[in-house]
C-alpha cells in the first residue's frame, strides 16, 4: 500500500519514516518538506542515507494526487487542516498528527489554537486512540492522532473513570517530557547548553493545550465533567514522557478494583503493559517503541491512588500510534511494523 | 574556626569540602574516610589536587579529639549516631547530614530505619532548616540537617499550612531528583548506561523514608495531622530536585493570599527566592548553590494550587544547608561561603 | 533456524535479543544467564516484557544440547572459550562475542588476557569482519566477532593499507566510546554521577587490549608490521564510538586516491557508508544500527590524512555485526534483521 | 576596582559575572547587552536573581565613559574591535574575549575572519596566556584572551617545543569540546534533541579558526614553522575540552625529559596541574574552574608521545583566564576569585 508522509522533516515525520521503512505493507512513495524541497532525504538526514531513495518535494496537492492511498500529515497545527482538506478531497485516507482534528468543539479549538480552517471535517475525524476507539478507526478515513501528553494521561486514567472508581474532580497530573515533544524548535530554551542537567515545569495548571484534550476524553469516559490540573515538565532527555496521575477513590472503591479495571482494559492489548504491583514504569523500557507501560500504587492513608505511565512521545505518543491507526484503516494486523523492543541500554 | 568533615569521601562530604574551601572563616583540619584512609585527598579526588593538602584518616575519636571545634558528619544513617555521640562527648559541635537525628519520634525512626544508637541525643538535636528554626539553631550544639526531598517540599508548603490556607489532607507531592541524591551507590540502577535518557518513579505513595520526615515538619506548621502522598522520581541529571506540591485551598482562601504568605515568609531570606507570578523554577538556576527557588500557580477551576520548587540536593538539600546551619552555630553571618551563583550554562 | 544466546543478560546479549526478535529467520529458543537463571526474561528486563516468553537458564551444556543449531556466546573473555568448546563439540555453530578467538597468536592472547582454555579451536575461528572475510565466513563454524574499537579503526584504515597509500608506522588513533562498551560493569567510574558531563582518555598509547587486535588485522592488510598508537576515551553517552585515524600518505599518494580506495572497498557494501567530501560522520546517524559511517579529510600542509568513522559499539561494533556474520553462516541474506535506521532524534 | 562586562548575556559574559561576583576586588558596575537592554539582569537570567542588582544597558561608549577602569569585552569577533577601540580611547583597560586581537598578522586575520576594524591596536595587545606572557601582561592595557581550543593545545605542547624535544611537523591534535564553546547559537545542530548522545568531528584538518592561532603561538615557542592538523569535535556536554596532542620525539629525546619539561614549566603554576604518570585528565576535575590538567603518555614502539589536557572552555578557556589576566593588569594576586574547585559530582 502506497503512503506519503506530508511534513516529513520534523521529528514526528522522521519517526514515521523510520517506522514505515520496517513496515512490511506500507511503501513510502512521497515525502514532503517545504524547507528541504528538492534535497535527497539521505543527504538532509544522514541516518536515512542508503535506506530511502527519495527527495523531498513541496506539499503540492496537484503533484501528489493519485500517487498514494494514505497520507500521514505531520505539520504544525493550523497549517495541517487545509492540507488534510485537500487530501480528503482527493480521496486519500489521512492520519493527521497535528492538533487540528483532536478537539471536537470548535469554540474550544478556537480558544486554544486559532479559527479552524476545515470545520466540516471535524465530524469525520476519529480520535486515534486504538485501545478506546478501535472499531470506529477500522472504518475511518480521517484520524486525529492524539497528543503525546493526553495519551500518557488517558491510558491509565480512562478505565478508572469508566468504571466509576474515582472522583471526577481534584485530579492532579504531573508529566515530564523529553524535549523532542516540542519538535525541532529553534529557541534558546531547547539548546543543549540550556537543557542538559536542567528540568522545569511550564504552562502550569490549565495552561497547556493538551489540558482541554485530556478533559475532553476524560469526560467521554466519565459521562460527565472532569477536572484535571496539569503540570508538564521538560526533562533533559530527547524522548519519553513519564506521567503521574493522582486520583481519589470514590467512597467504597478499593485499590484491587482499580488494578482489576486496568487489567481488564489492557489484558488483551499488545501495546499497553500493566506492570505487576510494586513495579514502576521507566522511560528506558519504552524508548523508541509503541509501548505504554502502566503502574498503580495506593496510599490508603491519604485516600489517594497514583497512576503512573511511560511512553515514547514520538512512538505511542505520536508516530507509532499513527501507524497503529493506519494499520486499522488499512485492515492490517494492528501491530505491523510496531513490535520493535526498546534498545536497552 | 577549625572544622572536620567526618565521612568526606561521599557526595555530600565532597560538596562540604568544596564549600568549606571557599569559606573565609572555617578551616578544614581533618577529613575522614575509612575506605580511603591514608590517601592524600587530591590523589583520591583529582578535583581537589593542589587545593587541599590533607590525607584521609579513619574516624578514630581519640585521634581526632581536641583538633577542631565543629564537625560535619556525612555518614550513612545508623553509622552516624555513635560517631556523633563520641564527638558530642568530646565537646564538639556537630552538624549531622545523616537521617539519624531528623525524626523526633523513636518509634518512627525504628520503623523506617533501625533501632537508634544514641536516643539520648534526640532532645538536643535541632532540625536544620534555618528559615524555620533559626533562633534554635543559633544556640544549638547538634543539628540534624534535613533531607533533600523534605527541604524542597517543606519550604513552599510550610507557610501555607502555617497560615491555615490549605487543607491538611490530600496533599500530593511529585518530586524529581538527580541521581547524586542516592550517594555514591554501586548498583545497576545508578549506572550511566541505565540512567541516561531514563526517568522513573520509585517508592511511590508513602514508602520513601523522607515521607514521614515531611509529615513530621508539616504537622508542626499545621498544628495537627497532615497527609502527604509522595512520589519521588530519578532524573537523568547529577544534581537537583524539582518538586510539585498539589494542595487544595481551604474554603475562602484565595491564590493572592498564598502568594502573600510565601512572600512574607521569604521576603527577607537570602536563599529562598519566590519567583514572580508566571515564572517557574528551574534546576539550572540553583545548581551548585544554596538557593531554593519557589513558584506558585493556581487552577481555580479544579480547586488546586500548585507549589513548585527547585534546589540542588547537594546544596540547599544537604551540604550548603549544613554550612548555613554551621554559620548560625558559630555566630557568623549566615551566608558566609554560600553566595555562589549557579554556573549557567 | 533455532538459535541460543548464551550470556544474554549483559549489554551485548540484550542487544542480540533485540535484533533477533525482529529477525525473520532466527528463532530464539534458549537464553542463558547464571545470575538470573530461573527468572522470566520480561521480568528481569522490562523492555522485553510481552515480547519474549522465555526464562533464563544456566549455561548447562547437557541441558542445551540438541535444542538449537547456532549459538551466540556473549560471555566475558576467558569464560567464553570453554563454553564455546562445549558447544562446538555438540556440533553447534558459534558466533563468539568475547575476545577469546580474536587474536591468532597464543602468546599475544596470554600476554593481554590469560592462558587460552581452548587453543585447538583458534585455527577454526574466522575474524568476523564480513567486509574483509566474507567468503571465509560463509563456510565457518566458529566466528570471532571483532572488538568495537577495532571495527571502527579497521574499516576506514584497511583499504588504505591494502592499496599501499599510507605509511605503516606513526599511525595515531583517537577513539571516543559510549560507556556501554564497558558492559554492565559495577565500578565507581561508570556511575551516572561520575560520567555525566565527563570525558577522559584511559589506557593511552599501547595499553588497551584492542590495540594488538587492531595491529594484527592492520598487518594482514599491509603485508608487514604496522604501528598504531591508540588513545581510547570514555564519552558521556551510552552508545557509539567516534574514531579519528591520523595517517601519513606515502610519497606520491594523493587524497583522491584515498577516497577512491574507500569507495572501491565499500561502494557495494550495505553497512559501510562512505560520506561525501566535506561531511563528517556522527554518532546520531548510526546509533542503534549496524551501519559504520566513514569520512576522510586531508591536511596536505602537514602531510596528514584524517580518517573518521562512527558506529554503534553494540551494533556494528558487537551484536549487529555478530548477526551479520550469523546470516553468512546460515546462508541467509547478509542484511536480514539489520536494516533498521537510527532513531533521530 | 570598578569593572564592566560588555556583552554580558552570552555564555562567556555570564561566566564572567559569576566569577566577578565572588571576586574580592572587582566590582561590577555596568553590564551591557543590546538584545536585553533595559532588563534587570536577574530577570533575564534567574541564576543571578538576588545577586546582581543591575540592568543591562546598550554598549554606548558615551554613557559608559568614566564609570569603570577595566572592561571585559565578550562580543562576537569583528563586533569587538570597534568597541575595544572606543574603550581604549576612553582610557579603559580592556580584556577582550573575542578573536579580534589574537592573531598578530593582519592578513591571517583577514583570511580567517574579516578585515580588521582597529589594526592600530594590534601592537598593543598581549596574548592572554599568563603562564607564557605573564610579565608582558602585568604592564598591558589590552589583552587578547586566547581561544579555548588553543589554550588546551598550547599549554601541554609549548614546553616541549620550547625545549626542542619534539618534531615541528606532523603534530596531530584531536580535541573534544562541550557545546557551550559555540556560544548561545541558535542552530539546529545545537539543539538538545540533536546533540544528546551524539558526538562528531567538524572543520577537520586545517579548517577551524583556532588552527592558525595554535600555529602562531607554537611558532613562537619553537622558533620556526610548526604544522598542526587539528580535528575538533562536539561532545554531548555543556562545558569542557579534552585534547589529545600526538607528537613525535626528536631523535634522542626521551619521555622522562618531556615530563621534566612539563614539570619545570608548571611546577610553580597554580592553574596548570601536571598529573602523575599513569593518570589521565578528566573534564570532571576541571569543570567550572580555572584549572587545566595535563598528562603525558609515551608509546615508544611507535615513536609517539601523547599529551592530554582538560579544561573548562568557559573557565581557563575563556572567562576564568580573562579574570586571571585582569588580576595581572590590576596588580592583584593572580589567583583572586579563581580558586574555586570543581563540583564533583
Amino acid at each position: 500500500m502506497r503512503v506519503a508522509v506530508v511534513g516529513a522533516s520534523g521529528y514526528t515525520g522522521l519517526e514515521l519514516l523510520r517506522i514505515l521503512l520496517r513496515h512490511p505493507e506500507f511503501e513510502i512513495v512521497a515525502v514532503t518538506s517545504e524547507q528541504r524541497a528538492g534535497r535527497p532525504v539521505g543527504e538532509a538526514f544522514p541516518s536515512l542515507r542508503g535506506r530511502l531513495d527519495l527527495s523531498f518535494e513541496p506539499a503540492n496537492a496537484a503533484a501528489l494526487a493519485g500517487r498514494f492511498d494514505l497520507a500521514f500529515t505531520a505539520l504544525p497545527h493550523a497549517a495541517s487542516a487545509p492540507t488534510v482538506q485537500a487530501l480528503r478531497v482527493a480521496g486519500v485516507q489521512v492520519v493527521d498528527l497535528s492538533a487540528d482534528f483532536r478537539l471536537r468543539d470548535l469554540t474550544t479549538y478556537a480558544k486554544w489554537y486559532t479559527d479552524h480552517a476545515a470545520p466540516e471535517l471535524l465530524g469525520e475525524a476519529v480520535y486515534g486512540l486504538p485501545e478506546v476507539y478501535r472499531e470506529a478507526l477500522r472504518g475511518a478515513s480521517l484520524v486525529a492522532a492524539p497528543g503525546c501528553y493526553p495519551t500518557g494521561t488517558l491510558l491509565p486514567l480512562l478505565p478508572l473513570l469508566r468504571e466509576g472508581l474515582v472522583e471526577h474532580v481534584g485530579i492532579h497530573v504531573d508529566a515530564k517530557s523529553g524535549v523532542s515533544g516540542a519538535g525541532r524548535k529553534l529557541a534558546d530554551g531547547y539548546l543543549f547548553a540550556e537543557l542538559d542537567g536542567n528540568c522545569m515545569a511550564y504552562k502550569v495548571g490549565y495552561a497547556h493545550r493538551h489540558a482541554p484534550e485530556i478533559e475532553q476524553e476524560a469526560r467521554v469516559a466519565a459521562g460527565g465533567e472532569v477536572r484535571v490540573t496539569f503540570v508538564p515538565h521538560l526533562l533533559p532527555t530527547v524522548r519519553g514522557i513519564a506521567t503521574s496521575v493522582f486520583v481519589r477513590p470514590r467512597p467504597g472503591a478499593e485499590a484491587p478494583a482499580a488494578r482489576a479495571a486496568l487489567e481488564a482494559a489492557y489484558g488483551d492489548e499488545t501495546f499497553v503493559r500493566v506492570l505487576p504491583e510494586g513495579e514502576t514504569p521507566t522511560l528506558q523500557a519504552v524508548r523508541g517503541t509503541n509501548f505504554c507501560d502502566v503502574g498503580l500504587a495506593a496510599d490508603e492513608r491519604n485516600d489517594t491512588w497514583v497512576l503512573l505511565s511511560t511512553l515514547d512521545n514520538l512512538g505511542k505518543g505520536a508516530s507509532g500510534q499513527a501507524v497503529q491507526c493506519a494499520n486499522l484503516l488499512a485492515g492490517f494486523d494492528e501491530t505491523l511494523g510496531l513490535l520493535e523492543v526498546a534498545a536497552n541500554p
